[in-house]
């Protein structure tokens, strides 16, 4: 049997959330440049600046967005066997909450069909999917859909930006959520969209300099650490201690930076076993980063992924693409080679004498972990 | 021979420093409780909380900071045989432009002065330093101190904040420096101070919450990983292809997040090389921190501290203890948690059957590098 590939990090825009985006004015929205070239998509308040023509905002967002066969097609180009699809950012956390709960059930519903569609067609790769949360909604509409979406087959998991029900994932009004996820072990899929304020790069003058570098390569990965830190923190871990997340782009920062965080609490005055007045977090975040927290392998160099490795282990790490982002720029027809980066960096960590470890990143540990029964 | 072991993150205040900080009542200020308890330090924004009592803002500042006995005790206890020596942040960044040069030139003869009594006596340790830069001087100001410190028998370097002339490490206006810097061979050591705007971490009541772990441990890093990747964007290192540069904690975030930031330099559309009309870097980020870069270990684990030797390699990484901070908080006698935790992530990084590793990474790099001259 060849090895599964197994791709759980790979986004979609159904139709019916392209077309809210194209009737919407402000972040996020779609644009429809004047001289008929390829719509625009505008996500990132820094994507926005008045100062750059209408038509050149975002970047091109093309049918790879919202077009299951051109999903299908990438799959096939790239050896995958079988993808988890997600709705790319910013979900659905601008709708306005009395909103929230309709468009969820409609974009679910819409996942769960493209994805049972696909299925019944042996011919074609299977797909399944992680749901879209209703979050500017009450806590208990975001439960009453967390239950519902186990109903539904081809649903292995939830995605959720940093930003929760707006206050950032430490956000006591979370624990509902937290519980039912922890009871019906639906993964989190934790994803980052708002990325830092523009001042900590410098201001947008800065940041437009180099075009989407810095809100893309610093500004996600930075914004997942910090979402997650605060989870740690504000002691989510400790009450919630069955909680699975599965982190974007193998954490963020947190396998690197999880031994410092762990000094810095361990030396944090405020915390009552030093001698403060605050619970502070009684798991440490190596048990955590074992227990859980799953990674994509997400970035992009062999480096990175053996922290990610070492902070997590070899059975809790997981290939993805985020695809349809980063296609490849000289040549369409060529592999895109921000998949064959990652590839390359999970065979050059582990080696040849490791094809076990590798052969789970690649495809074995989403079976297993997200049930999907594939051979 | 035993081990040799050099410290080159290792920070003072010498007296006039400490007595600038005094006679300050804005950040950053050193304010001496009416209690008659420890001064307390504070140099971070969010350490200046007016919701917090004066008296409890900040963190305890003892002699540690500004009496070179007792970091020659810290040494001893800790089996270092050298250290290098650095103005902790915020240096002379707040200083009004026409006062820094006095400054300078006062902080690094006393640094220097510092450093030459101590090894005159051949029962103590032996002492170099980094020296502090007049930056909110004209650059030709810094360019004169950075010459003159050469002729500092002590001083083995510069340390520099992220903030430069005060526009970040992008600012054209740092090429004379960057040029001094490269033909005299100095190793810069760059050095965090500023953190991230509170917003990041979701406004200054969420910070507060949480102590100091917010902005140490992620702020600093994030900080340092932003500045470089500015210089790296900005060409800095394709037109001073010499510069050395030593990243504190380890690069911040920068060996994690190396592949994805080139990666999105592969995939900006602005680049010239993507078909925009801006010149992107020309060297990889793996080829700077394999020639420009080096990094110190003081990162608390060996996930993180992997990712830096495999984005760099062995003989570019330096231990250090980032004394005086994080000193133990339950039993003054015992050895630092913060530098065993360090010591520690070396050895099991490299394994038992790398020795040679782990001495270059202990002490026998600085000593090549810094031209430390240690038997």
């Amino acid at each position: 049997m060849s090895q599964l590939i197994v791709d759980i990090h790979t986004h979609v825009y159904p139709p019916s959330y392209m077309a809210m985006l194209r009737a919407r004015k402000t972040v996020p929205y779609i644009h429809d440049p004047s001289d008929g070239a390829e719509p625009r998509l505008i996500i990132l308040s820094s994507d926005d600046d008045p100062a750059t023509p209408l038509d050149q905002r975002g970047r091109p967002v093309d049918t790879s967005y919202s077009d299951i066969n051109v999903k299908l097609s990438f799959m096939e180009k790239h050896g995958i066997n079988c993808s988890v699809i997600s709705l790319a950012n910013p979900w659905l956390d601008f709708v306005p909450s009395d909103e929230a709960q309709t468009w969820a059930e409609r974009i679910n519903d819409d996942l769960e069909s493209t994805c049972a569609d696909v299925n019944k067609d042996k011919e074609k790769k299977p797909l399944f999917a992680f749901g879209a949360l209703p979050l500017s909604a009450p806590s208990e509409t975001v439960v009453n859909e967390i239950k519902r979406l186990t109903t539904l087959p081809h649903i292995r998991g939830v995605i959720m930006g940093t930003s929760g029900l707006g206050k950032g994932l430490d956000d006591p009004d979370l624990d509902p959520i937290w519980k039912v996820l922890e009871e019906t072990q639906l993964v989190l899929f934790l994803h980052p969209h708002y990325g830092l304020p523009d001042e900590a790069f410098g201001g947008p003058e800065v940041i437009n300099r180099y075009g989407h570098v810095l809100p893309l390569a610093l500004g996600f990965p930075l914004e997942t650490t910090i979402a997650v830190t605060r989870m740690l923190l504000s002691r989510v871990f400790d009450r919630f201690t069955k909680l699975q997340i599965l982190l974007a782009h193998s954490g963020g920062t947190l396998p690197f930076l999880a031994g410092r965080i762990e000094s810095c609490i361990l030396h944090e005055r405020k915390f009552i076993a030093n001698g403060g007045d605050t619970p502070g977090p009684e798991r440490s975040i190596w048990e955590v980063l074992q227990t859980n927290i799953f990674l994509d392998a997400v970035i992009y160099g062999s480096a990175g992924l053996q922290a990610a490795v070492a902070a997590g282990s070899h059975d809790r790490l997981m290939f993805g693409t985020d695809h349809p982002f980063f296609p490849p720029l000289h040549d369409e027809d060529e592999k895109w080679p921000s998949v064959t980066t990652n590839y390359q960096a999970i065979c050059s960590c582990f080696g040849d004498e490791k094809a076990d470890s590798i052969g789970m990143v690649l495809g074995n540990n989403a079976n297993r972990v997200l049930r999907l029964g594939l051979e």
